[in-house]
């Protein structure tokens, strides 16, 4: 009777808030090829988007957590996909649709080399290697502008280096999500790889400052926050 | 009695041949700076080199390892130095000299971003960016060609994914090291990153090519070769 009441605790409605809701988190950073060997990589460690993944499942939710490369295990209770590139990410977001919410926490890189080389590009090929970018799809704009079966809540990630309230309230206007999660990642602060961070939620109505706390933190007042959002809906 | 004549036997001379000598091993991808966030980096795990390092400390070498970032812990029994660029790399293992040898396993960029920036470069900057390349020092050549205190044996590696044998030929001529190690790192071999690897020995008097095995006994199999170059010296 006790092991039942204490079950019936645990799986109350009232710890599962999220339970029945359908959730995709992206995390981690996308390797962009030059080449075979090659690739332009970002410094994101998707630590924070893997505990925003438990988090919400830890609330109830069926999560989908899209992850680039990272050095990172597989969290348990959730369903990961794992992808390299910008492209194979909003693939694999579009897939993993419909959701009540999305929570792009991957830190997606803005480029792609326009034709990667199918073989190693050589040193003594001549003179340096031009680069030639060509811009990624933006998979949260793309998500946040869907004019059908867009998610209840899109949430986005601005990771900046200066005027991180000001660039953060830009993006959340150019994106057409409906929450930025902003942070300071300038090398001093140690947030990308590290364990802690300093996260600003804005919104329609305002801006709200966590205190620095770890990133695990920072996912599960998050993922009150969501749950917050979903109440009665 | 036993045990003293097993210790003797594991610690004697015939079984240290690189007692004595110093030995530096770079290994592992460079990493070359776009902005704070971005980077180029290269598939390379740094398995094979590391194992180099472990393998030549077991016959006895006082060793330094020169590793870029990779997700290997510190061997033992052997002196790390990290780095991420390729212009760290050349310092560390300048550094690092005078060494009776010295084995480049590293997946050096041959490239860096002329001018990385100091933050974050912004995608609504405009048009995209030109990531205007420079040359690297080549680290092989440099250490190659010194005209003071070049180690007695310089190994390069040639990690090549078409006419393996050709362009590692041609690179023993062109760096002025002693041997080169080449392999075909297509990506069907799953030589970057995987544990297997097979490799080809050039060197002035010829090519031997060794079976495909693990990269613990490439290794091995080369700290063998390693000893047997410098016998009697």
């Amino acid at each position: 009777a006790i092991c039942a009441a204490i079950r019936a605790f645990f799986d109350g409605a009232e710890n599962k808030p999220l339970a029945g809701r359908k959730m995709i988190v992206t995390a981690g950073p996308t390797h962009e090829p030059i080449d075979p060997v090659r690739y332009i990589a970002n410094r994101s460690s998707g630590k924070q988007g893997y505990a925003i993944a438990r988090a919400l499942a830890k609330l109830g939710a069926a999560v989908t957590l899209v992850s680039g490369p990272t050095r990172l295990p597989e969290p348990e209770g959730v369903t990961s996909v794992q992808v390299e590139s910008a492209k194979d990410m909003l693939a694999a977001t579009e897939a993993a649709l419909p959701a009540d919410a999305a929570i792009f926490a991957a830190a997606v890189a803005d480029w792609r080399v326009a034709s990667a080389a199918d073989q190693k590009i050589k040193k003594q090929d001549g003179d340096l290697p031009d680069l030639k970018l060509a811009e990624n799809p933006d998979i949260l704009a793309t998500i946040s502008q869907l004019s059908e079966g867009r998610p209840n809540l899109v949430v986005g990630f601005a990771a900046e280096t200066q005027n991180v309230l000001e660039n953060a309230r830009l993006k959340l206007g150019r994106k057409k999500c409906d929450w930025i999660i902003a942070n300071d990642v300038s090398p001093e602060t140690g947030t990308f790889g590290g364990d802690d961070n300093r996260v600003h939620i804005l919104n329609g109505e305002g801006n709200q400052t966590l205190p620095l706390m770890s990133k695990e933190d920072v996912a599960t007042a998050l993922a009150a926050r969501i749950a917050e959002f979903f109440h009665g809906k």
